[in-house]
């Protein structure tokens, strides 16, 4: 996963244009990811998808002809979006298109223009503050044209053509933790899970922030009946503890069973209400679709001062948070996959478990000091009512320890798994 | 209100008589309050109206002829509907009709025989003790005849014939916190709403407790299904915390609006469930009627040790806290007109609002640095299960910045109002 | 109570055989107990009655002839069920079947091997590490074979057919906590109800642990209907604070009567959700059957070191301890028998209550000075939705007081009692 960050971080990305090609391109290496376009000028609910921009160059040349400011040196350095521009102008002119942070008088900001046409340039505060009076030059040999929108859509099928989505932003240029770690740990789900023999299907979606899940929506209104779990991947990389923002629900499969994975980690975690700002949940979550999609990510957005600056580069993610972020989402994904509500086949008073030899054989199998309990607990809760995660919340025991003594009352016929439908 | 205060303090205020319609009088000043009789004998469901007491004069005159207690000193010294007397007994059988307070040896006591023929004096208890023995002259000039039980009525009507009752007791003589301070501040309230255009119609009742409640309730039972919220003003003038009590209900909109105004308010407060005792909610809140009133005090009754005592007078009370409970009711009217069901036009993710120039117009205009969070969050909220004030309290935003988001969203067409209902 | 104790401790008891009729014949003088038979061989839902479990002698003789274990000294010598042996053997295979606690070198444990046929024996660990080597002579005289089991049932007719269950085991042989102090408070019970007029019907079961629950549920199944609430006792002697357990229900009538019960005591106490381990309550809360059954006990069984060892013997319980259990079950019951739903039959405002001559008559009586408070309190929440126990828990007033004030209020037709259903 570090190492797709480090091929992508390069890469000068925006809500559209070859640099989203190319990232889905190497995303897509090894799975059947499809790029999807669409046309600029399309009306997606409320919005339209905007015109195609690319870049080439841009530079701004100082009184004495040096190269003061360089895309070639940082990607950040170019307003996203930026009209081109070939201009000779005075410093104060220039200086009401330079964006610095005074605060961080060595970081260069994050800023784009998406729906207004104009341009800019990002840099340090401490150089900005350097620059001297006299003509400088300014070039942004940029093109804003009628073109097409690009995002990255997988599906995996699974029994069920119930779906669990995992959705990603990929439109920020050279930011690590937002969003490549996003990318890279969903990513790293897809290889993982592709050749697994799944209960739900899982969809992939690699799209630009905000107009991408709305694009996506539009163009999918009614495939979105088939989601039954979401996840919004974004900012999974950094030293921060896991944080999980729930859906609009509150009380969605979802977010019972990241809530409890976290719970269960042993690890430091957050646990965030739904609220109206965010990332793609935002849509997701609108209040049409009330989707049960959840954020995974470790510190929250904004709450980090690196968040949308230069310094969240290759040295602010690791690849040991990564690993912890994907194990995260494969817990998660697990609990789903094996949820069930369970119904006792013998529900008058219990069953005589010792003549089945199930404490001995199994035991010892399960190395599982819980084990007795577990089939307790699952043989008294499971009357219709309570799934197996609830079992595990109720009676503390882990969630694995239960699905196994479900598994050997079902192989015992003391206990029917009802056909999934929403656990 | 302290002057009106000051000048109902010294008339001689009772359950009937003359002291309540002169009272009902300078209170009705300027406004269409109107003054209701309801003759003695008059059954009101599990009570009858009592005769009308009123008193010309009360003293005693000791041994030596001296005049130690004296109507005219304070209207406390004589038993509320106490019967004549014009008599002279030892010091022992005039001793059983005398209350004082030896914990509290230089104040009068508030005492009334509403429901039993009997006579007696209130004094502080070191006059008490002074007393020799010998015969004491004892005069109670009173009459208590048929006649009538008054109270005072005012309706202001709104948009909306549903209303909102703001209750307040006239019955006590000189006590001001309990209760000068609820009828000046309920007046002053009155004043206020007269000239406004409001969505509710506003009901005030100046009435005798208990009583007066039951009677009112008896006379306009089908008039109740109207009162949709209602206060009752009682002890708002002392120095303590602004103290609310639940309807019994309990989850009332009332209750609602009046919990979450004193919690924004920043000033320390107490809420207090409901019990069946205390001030007129008492029937308000009785079973059959079960109305949505909750009472506005500021250190609950009996709480504080000038409770129904002389030292509840002119020094016990101030303007600043008269002031402060005002805005208080005003706060929760306030929520209550201004609260709404609003419902997204546009609920299938966000609407574009950068295309529409909300932001910049409205921000400055609002000075508002949570506008943009309300307007996300009204939008988002606003599925016709969530009221504005829902909104406020989720999102943690003043309930101001949420109904100003939702007028901008209404006149942007975003937004539509649900016609009022209950919200 | 701990005289019926110190009397039943000697007998040697198990699932099945003569020490349980014995015990029974005991716990039945002077009442009408009811002691039923099941033959061995009999399907009870999953579980079959075992044989019958008899034992004469037991003991085993070291190299020099010396009898070091000896059923005659303790009933926990000899593993219950043990099958019959008379051999001599090494102490090497002996060992096989000896049964210590290391961690208490003195004491013996007790065990059993219901469904595994088998034999062993229990001893102390200090004598288990004196052994030598050598030639040990083993004899436990015991049968194995078809017969039946047997227990105690006792049904006290009260008003209504609606039934209160109290159960306690009695297989445990000389063990005083677990189980003979529940053993006598239920008994001590019983003797006690059976001369009221109660409104409940009180069944009372003295079964062997779990297979005998099982066997009464799958006889009496369709009587469970009748079961409106019920209490596990086991566990009641030690010095510990009472512990009540929840019914799996987690809100029957009897977990709110109880846990009313302790929280008023004024004493230490603690409550506990349901678990599907423990006494039997396990099959009364099986899933299928799911009866308002709840456990009363001082420290939970499992504990306390003493649990299943020689030292739960004579001195660790203690005849206050029992009485203090024995009026907590009163309590208990007192709340149950007495609980009603009532109807104010004049919810229009407050009754007048002066007039009717309540407050001076019935205060006096009930020389209880919450008596108005409790007055108010009733009346108001007596609508129809709110039992008294309901009344008692939202005023703090004690539910005696609260039952009173509903008397007095019956007496003087301001209310009535609903029939019985479920309080």
């Amino acid at each position: 996963m570090y190492d797709l960050i480090t091929e992508l971080y390069p890469i000068c990305r925006s809500m559209t244009g070859k640099g989203v090609r190319q990232t889905l391109e190497i995303v897509g290496r090894g799975m059947p990811l499809r790029t999807c376009e669409v046309p600029s000028g399309t009306r997606v609910f409320d919005w339209t998808v905007p015109k195609e921009w690319n870049i080439r160059d841009a530079y701004i040349r100082d009184p004495k002809g040096k190269k003061i400011v360089d895309l070639a040196q940082s990607n950040l350095h170019v307003v996203g979006y930026s009209v081109p521009v070939r201009r000779v102008m005075k410093l104060a002119e220039l200086k009401q298109h330079l964006f610095t942070l005074p605060k961080r008088p060595d970081w260069i900001p994050y800023r784009t223009s998406y729906f207004k046409e104009d341009w800019g340039f990002c840099m340090s505060h401490s150089q900005l503050t350097g620059l001297d009076e006299g003509d400088y030059e300014v070039c942004i040999d940029s093109s804003l044209e009628d073109g097409r929108m690009n995002y990255g859509e997988l599906l995996l099928e699974g029994e069920s053509s119930d779906e669990v989505l995992i959705s990603t932003h990929i439109c920020h240029p050279s930011l690590c933790n937002d969003n490549l770690s996003g990318i890279a740990v969903a990513a790293q789900l897809a290889h993982l899970l592709q050749p697994l023999r799944l209960r739900y299907s899982y969809r992939f979606l690699f799209i630009p922030a905000t107009l991408g899940s709305i694009t996506w929506l539009s163009l999918n209104q009614e495939g979105t009946e088939k989601i039954k779990h979401g996840l919004v991947l974004a900012g999974v990389g950094d030293s921060g503890k896991t944080t999980y923002k729930k859906s609009r629900r509150g009380d969605a499969a979802i977010d019972k069973a990241a809530c409890y994975v976290l719970g269960a980690s042993g690890e430091d975690y957050g646990v965030l209400d739904f609220v109206p700002y965010g990332y793609d949940e935002r849509q997701y979550c609108s209040p049409a679709f009330n989707l049960p999609v959840g954020v995974l990510a470790r510190t929250p957005h904004g709450q980090y001062p690196q968040y949308h600056t230069s310094a969240d580069d290759l040295s602010f993610v690791q690849a040991p948070f990564l690993a912890n972020s994907l194990l995260k989402c494969l817990s998660i994904l697990n609990v789903l996959e094996n949820n069930a509500v369970c119904v006792n086949q013998n529900p008058w008073c219990e069953p005589q478990l010792g003549r089945r030899g199930i404490f001995r054989s199994f035991s010892e199998r399960a190395r599982n000091p819980d084990f007795e309990m577990a089939l307790l607990w699952v043989l008294n809760y499971s009357d219709g009512h309570y799934s197996l995660l609830d079992i595990a919340e109720r009676s503390g025991l882990a969630f694995e320890a239960i699905r196994l003594a479900a598994d050997v009352l079902i192989e015992q016929q003391l206990l029917e798994e009802r056909p999934a439908g929403k656990p």
